[in-house]
């Protein structure tokens, strides 16, 4: 216990390391982690524990903004070590009472929330959005053609999914898992912002109607992985009803800001989805993991899955079977994943969530105030950041009168790895860098974590500028 | 702090229920669970954590056997703690530097034990035997048709998988999930023990092959959910070896016996096999949830899965990018599910795991003896167990003069599930009961909880004859 509380009490610490930086041999030549035929002592667990945490990440330290997930809340915290005390799984009531109770009311509020007529629909929390994206695509699916379940994809005509070019892997993922094949996914063009455009889409499902393939699912994102970027919601609705196509919202990251009156404009639209990914582990800053894919059909996702175990879902129970809900999932054994959402929740209520989306949200546009005009930076696209993500090139002092040139973009593209990698051996901050599309590395800054303040956004800006100057 | 460990010290206390059962509509009337816009206090929060204990099933409970994951190990639960305190993710080895290298290990003593030469191979900790059961299923069918990851299901012959009649049901969930279709999912018979017939997989495999069909996926069990059988895991490599087909083990349940000197020959031919799935959170005791799927042929997973998204697996990194293992997964974001088993095996050794699953066996041996020859009970299958499945019916005395017909099966299946319901009632213990083909409900009584004794078996007998008597 004492461990573990020092090592959350560091984190909170901005005078500690974000890391201990050591490369993978040097870590596996300087412990012995081998597993062996005799135990070990108490002290040497101890020793363990310390070790491990020495070198982890400090995912809860303010100037973490290397994912989308960051910060350490206590009550999450203490709910998650309730969770593993309690070591049980969600297929049924019979061995799950409270916690089933606990994610059909969790889900109900965050169907509300979306906009479903008194929350109405479906639900589950999954491990992870990924696999809540899959969920979104296999119920799709069988929403259109039941007989996939027993018959395969072998029975169906070609299927087509579209989702913009900035949308999250999982969708290819997902698509190569279930027999439909990458090739079936159509990545529609994004504006200069990150934004799916709607004429793109119209114009690709024609396409794909022209060739005799059939448009199951457009999976439209609300906060894009690297821009932060929400998809025009209502116009993508009306094309899915026009079409009759099936609309899941990818809200993964987005997801949060429906907690904030300020924000959630942003997801316009997102009640006319037929299925919302909505990761609170994200902006919500529950600990990992805790993913909802969200419904609005009920029964589907039972349908689609169930396999009627007759080992696990006795039908001759002496409860109201209805609270068995583990055959609706893909998984058989299931992790608790709602009592730190829920517990969170209680703690702060909606409001304490609002604040704090609003929080983050108010730190990006700081950032990206103080940075917009400041000499040595570009920024990847124009305009105030919609979510807190915040793109931006460092330019080092040596390229600043370089010509727009290829050996300028060749330079530019290995500045970013140089700091990522000076912080990672200081340990002081860690933020995310990649290319994308015809840009070259740039860092892509993310606020979730609350403990953030203007002194540490104002210190990551001074730590580029101290590790890059020389590049 | 103080609310946890009272309730893992009750977990223990025989004298306290396992179960403070309500049904789901009390539960929902006694208690406000609703989520609120306002905060509540922190003498609030903590009456939920005691509310949300107090109706849940203690797991750890020495008499409770109501599922393959029981007990509750108190190094697993501290580390289970400090993996959520560290609240990272298994993407990178950026932001999990220590946990790669603790998979790395442990999936490799793992490979070492199953017999692939000097561990060598792949594997992954999933979130459920069922997900790993689904992963095998996807890198046989890729291995064999690397195409179907662009093209899918469409550009693929029919492929066909096999499974016994007694595997669990994680084979069809699969199949449906990926566009295989369940009807593509040959059962295959078994013997009364509950065992694959070889002869007749044999026979099914050349069916298929003669209607055009491709087998490509044979899914032998070690450990069947409710019978505890170990299908022939030889005879079933002599077939895959002689078509051609991946020979996947679903050891989900039966592979802690590997870590048995005594018992591990009931898996000979596991060496065999393409894949495993080994979940040490059942009859190894670790903390939920613990699977790995293990593949003996390195770089397939990854081919299989990788999507290469750039703004996680970035090329330029300063470190060996062997270990970003996070995108041979299906899952982006991965929970951190190793540290628990490792700490366990520092703590115990293999040692420590064989003298465990030693004991739950001999328990179960145990009860066998006791209750084969005596009145009132009836076993469902013949012989010693090889599990610690144990399945057999209560007879009350009202119906043991009854001549074998209709009327009598009618009236057995209606008495474990009332004795069941009394169990829960009373709070003293829980085991399973299903029925299973032509056999109407019976118990199946499973251990792999160290902390149960001979008196605990004792207490169950007892405790089935004083609720069933009067049936």
């Amino acid at each position: 216990m004492n461990i573990l509380l020092q090592y959350v009490v560091k984190s909170f610490d901005r005078s500690t390391k974000v890391i201990d930086f050591h490369y993978p041999n040097e870590l596996l030549q300087e412990y012995n982690w081998e597993l062996a035929d005799q135990p070990q002592n108490l002290e040497e667990i101890l020793m363990h524990c310390q070790t491990t945490l020495k070198y982890a990440i400090k995912t809860g330290h303010p100037r973490y903004f290397n994912q989308l997930s960051t910060g350490l809340d206590m009550v999450g915290l203490a709910a998650d070590w309730l969770t593993s005390t309690a070591n049980t799984n969600m297929f049924t009531y019979e061995i799950a009472p409270v916690f089933v109770l606990l994610e059909y009311v969790t889900l109900k509020k965050m169907r509300e929330i979306i906009g479903w007529p008194g929350g109405s629909g479906d639900g589950i929390f999954s491990p992870g959005g990924a696999i809540s994206n899959m969920y979104a695509m296999m119920i799709a699916r069988f929403k259109m053609f039941p007989e996939v379940k027993e018959k395969g994809m072998a029975a169906l005509p070609r299927l087509i999914a579209f989702t913009s070019e900035h949308s999250h892997f999982s969708l290819k993922k997902g698509a190569a898992a279930l027999g439909i094949g990458t090739d079936s996914v159509i990545l529609i063009k994004c504006d200069e912002r990150g934004k799916m455009i709607p004429s793109d889409l119209e114009r690709r499902i024609l396409e794909a109607k022209q060739k005799g393939f059939v448009p199951f699912l457009v999976s439209a994102t609300a906060g894009t992985t690297v821009y932060g970027a929400f998809d025009p919601l209502l116009a993508v609705a009306d094309i899915c009803k026009k079409y009759k196509i099936w609309m899941h919202v990818d809200a993964a990251w987005g997801g949060g800001l429906l907690m904030s009156r300020k924000h959630k404009w942003k997801l316009s639209g997102v009640e006319r989805a037929n299925s919302v990914t909505w990761n609170p582990h994200k902006m919500m800053g529950v600990p990992l993991q805790c993913s909802a894919l969200l419904v609005r059909e009920e029964g589907l996702m039972q349908n689609c899955n169930q396999m009627h175990a007759s080992y696990l879902f006795q039908q001759d129970k002496h409860y109201d079977l209805s609270y068995d809900t583990g055959d609706k999932a893909l998984q058989c054994g299931r992790h608790v994943d709602v009592f730190k959402l829920w517990l969170m929740w209680r703690a702060k209520g909606t409001t304490g969530f609002e604040a704090h989306v609003d929080k983050c949200l108010e730190l990006a546009e700081y950032l990206y105030n103080i940075i917009k005009n400041r000499e040595g930076y570009e920024m990847v696209f124009d305009g105030k950041p919609q979510h807190t993500n915040v793109c931006f090139w460092y330019i080092p002092p040596s390229l600043r009168t370089l010509e727009d040139n290829e050996e300028r973009m060749s330079r530019l593209s290995k500045v970013a790895p140089v700091i990522k990698a000076r912080m990672m051996e200081y340990g002081t901050t860690m933020v995310s860098y990649q290319p994308l599309g015809d840009k070259v590395n740039f860092f892509r800054m993310v606020i979730s974590n609350p403990a953030a303040t203007h002194q540490d956004i104002d210190f990551l800006i001074e730590e580029i500028e101290r590790l890059g100057q020389d590049l």
